[in-house]
């Protein structure tokens, strides 16, 4: 047994089973080895951004790691931008990079790159093995500090003459932490000030988030008729009709500001307060007033769900919160497309269980808005604002979760970041419907215009806003990958084509065009 | 004028005129600039590692740098393995990246990132301006510092405050270094050493590949006998029909050291010792033999050119040496493709003047053999071994050269890394062929098997190595981004279908199957 095998057999042992790969000369051990370790699984992705991407979306639906297999510095720079992304929802991940035989490398080979600085700024966890003997060892360390919860990026440089080498054998798998309880002065304090808040909210994250989180955040909301909250950029969150409502907090500072304005109180649970994704003059960076209490129950490391739990207790609320109001569906849209109007369909069409990854950028709200009343979903969104997370996200969450639909909600603008995922989900077969807002146009760029007043950009300006002069034919570049594709127009051709896609296995795109 | 306004009359000012740019909120000052300041033309490309090897393509065909414009740190990082290459040619450019308002930074936005972390490693020079009357200044000297000969990244972080802040006015551009000339001593000292060598080189690299300095080194290797060799990677080299012929290194160790064998005495000219790209078990990690006597005649940002036209005087060689054996072309091929089939057919339809942008890689060096004797060309490698390079560079060598044709020879799997610049090229209507070697192969990987003895690999293995079973469809990707697109499988079918695409204005690809 090489040392290639005896890491795959330690992460076998370590419950990490798919490794998104990308894989060159540097890694050629670690290729051959996946032959010698049944029940370990690579996916080959055709670009590393979509290696980061997809196990970002594995961890989000798994609350696992996968494995990453990338080529080099300059392979592990094309993941980062999903890296970035990964860290701000984090996700558990455990990235492994092949690098020159240490003896070579002093000659500063053509490949040769500052992997530590590459890898170091989105990383938890960094290490270069140092030797054979480290290589299963490290490898267990590595899972250990990524499945810490909520879930955290290890990063393994393996210099090749490390791999090749023979090995003892695997290294002893390590029990995965489950995340620390809340303490009871925590939970007691927190429950008197909703007490005595006029205005209170809870600001939800992680697993509060999930179905009993969920339940138990309702049980709070009805003792205390505070009111449920979740980032704007939240990792994943469970929603649709049976489940409690939350509200989104905005993304520009004034509409955040508004959303915020009456609050007394402020409860975090797993997440902290609201800043503004980007600065703008005379705006405020954060947007709670400033006379608003915050009270943090629970870290992203603790355990949202059980703090949730316990403080319904502590407010002796009904342990069956009344059903939530239902949100109801948006009226059934028709004729030409909008971001409301595919937001509708997609709402209308969604089928049961679904998992909605959402990198409909600008349209994102709409579309978060008008399926709160559909089928019940888990809802990902691109967490870090590094565009290029949803074609790999989407296949990341459909390798979780293959009983489950995918439904991708994609800019165009940020879906020509890292297309290459749909050749992945066609050869793997994975039934993710992809719905592409194919406006032509980076509508943020637009919007920030808008709001600069500049109505009438001059030339120069529109063509690096828009790229409507030259439509891409996305149908064209989802059968380039694989998949089979259909442009619609209109919100009756766009449901049905919603349904047919699902009804059939394998992945389909659908360009919206409007 | 605000800052931002300032920034690009600056640019102006230093000849600095064309942006290949991907921005967002944070560069929104710079994007309305351009319509201030026409003269710069702004570039849309669709992803950032489009920008960069755009700039890196521009800059080895004018010797100029262009600008990039990147959207905070994950742009950056999409950009950066095409930077690594750029940094590995020397090519010239400056890096624009906008950052959050310096107020806003501190509360840690969700895009917020390590820019210098992100940067550093790739950049020169590195720079984060901290106040608006820094912001021409500091452009001025970014300039400055990327034009050094014979290039250098230069990479400008600026917060949005400084942009949108009201300038006194632009900045004093600086002028461009001429590269320093080599010492006299050096130039004796080599001739001494190649009068008395029964076995010498020179090793080319820079403006000693360009028509003058090959002129040159044909007029030492007349009066000496020796070789001329360049480096595997090899930034940029003018070839083809009555230029003097230039032996690439090879790249296996083993082919390197057997190349190297005889030599007594290396002359390197703008480049060092040959260093095998990646470290095999029992293969030494460089290619010359240890009795070999090196000596450094040209340090790349010397005068290479001007080096060997002294080193041919004091040799007393003749200002006139005889014309170069003329390099056969191929056999005229037939039938099926193969990489050598494709390297023929290429080499039998080359236009006149064009401009190769090769990342063929395991097909390069059998293209580089084969247009050895075709019309004079100027020939751009991939230089970093990042892959992603190939259609990017294409597109900036077009941008660079309008009355050139440029013929990109590009494998699929390097290909799959940043196709978007196809969309780019279409835009801007670039006289670009790219023939796609389309094996659906990582045959570097198989390669690598087969040297380690492995000639059946294992499903596993097989399915990181190939993607055979999933073809990629290159009409369809090449008309998703507006590029006519034909597929052929015969040799007579390509040489038909180059010519056809060379004929006609704009972008055309070309499927080779094999």
């Amino acid at each position: 047994m090489d040392c290639a095998e005896s890491l795959l057999r330690t992460a076998l042992a370590s419950g990490v089973d798919v490794c998104f790969a990308n894989a060159g000369t540097s890694e050629m051990p670690l290729v051959t080895a996946f032959d010698a370790v049944p029940g370990i699984r690579p996916i080959l992705c055709l670009f590393e951004g979509g290696c980061t991407g997809a196990a970002d979306g594995y961890a989000r639906m798994t609350g696992r790691p996968a494995m990453t297999l990338l080529h080099g510095g300059p392979g592990f720079a094309n993941a980062s931008a999903n890296l970035h992304n990964a860290r701000r929802a984090r996700s558990a991940m455990i990235n492994l990079i092949g690098d020159q035989p240490s003896w070579h490398r002093p000659f500063d080979p053509l490949l040769n790159s500052d992997i530590e600085a590459i890898a170091g700024w989105s990383s938890a966890w960094l290490r270069r093995t140092g030797s054979p003997d480290e290589v299963a060892t490290d490898f267990a360390q590595a899972a250990e500090v990524a499945s810490e919860p909520p879930g955290r990026i290890a990063t393994l440089i393996l210099p090749l003459d490390a791999l090749w080498a023979e090995a003892a054998g695997p290294a002893n798998a390590r029990e995965p932490r489950r995340p620390d309880g809340v303490s009871r002065d925590a939970v007691v304090k927190t429950a008197k000030a909703l007490h005595a808040s006029g205005a209170s909210a809870l600001l939800l994250r992680g697993a509060a988030l999930q179905e009993a989180g969920l339940r138990a955040a309702a049980r709070v909301q009805a003792a205390t008729g505070c009111r449920l909250l979740c980032d704007t950029f939240v990792p994943r969150i469970d929603k649709g009709a049976g489940l409690p409502r939350v509200e989104r907090v905005p993304y520009f500072p004034e509409d955040g500001v508004a959303a915020l304005a009456e609050l007394q109180d402020l409860v975090l649970i797993g997440t902290s307060d609201p800043v503004a994704f980007f600065g703008y003059p005379g705006q405020p960076s954060t947007f709670a007033p400033k006379t608003c209490r915050q009270h943090l129950l629970a870290r992203p490391e603790e355990d949202g769900r059980a703090a949730l739990d316990a403080l319904a207790d502590e407010l002796g609320a009904s342990k069956e919160p009344p059903a939530p109001t239902p949100a109801a569906l948006p009226p059934r849209p028709s004729g030409a497309l909008s971001a409301e109007a595919i937001g509708a369909a997609v709402a209308h069409a969604l089928p049961e269980n679904a998992i909605i990854a959402d990198e409909a950028i600008t349209c994102s709200a709409t579309a978060y808005a008008a399926t709160a009343g559909a089928r019940p979903h888990s809802h990902l969104i691109v967490s870090g604002g590094a565009i290029g997370w949803g074609f790999p996200g989407a296949t990341g969450a459909a390798i979780a979760c293959p009983e489950r639909p995918v439904i991708a909600l994609q800019a165009d603008g940020s879906g020509m970041y890292t297309l290459q995922s749909l050749w992945t989900q066609a050869r793997e077969g994975l039934n993710v419907t992809t719905v592409v807002y194919a406006n032509n146009t980076y509508e943020i760029i637009k919007v920030e215009l808008a709001r600069a007043g500049i109505d009438n950009p001059g030339p120069q300006t529109s063509s690096l806003a828009d790229f409507r002069d030259r439509p891409l034919d996305w149908v064209s570049l989802a059968q380039g990958h694989g998949v089979p594709g259909v442009r619609v127009e209109t919100a009756e051709d766009l449901m049905r084509e919603i349904g047919r896609a699902v009804a059939e296995p394998g992945p389909h795109l659908i360009e919206a065009r409007f």
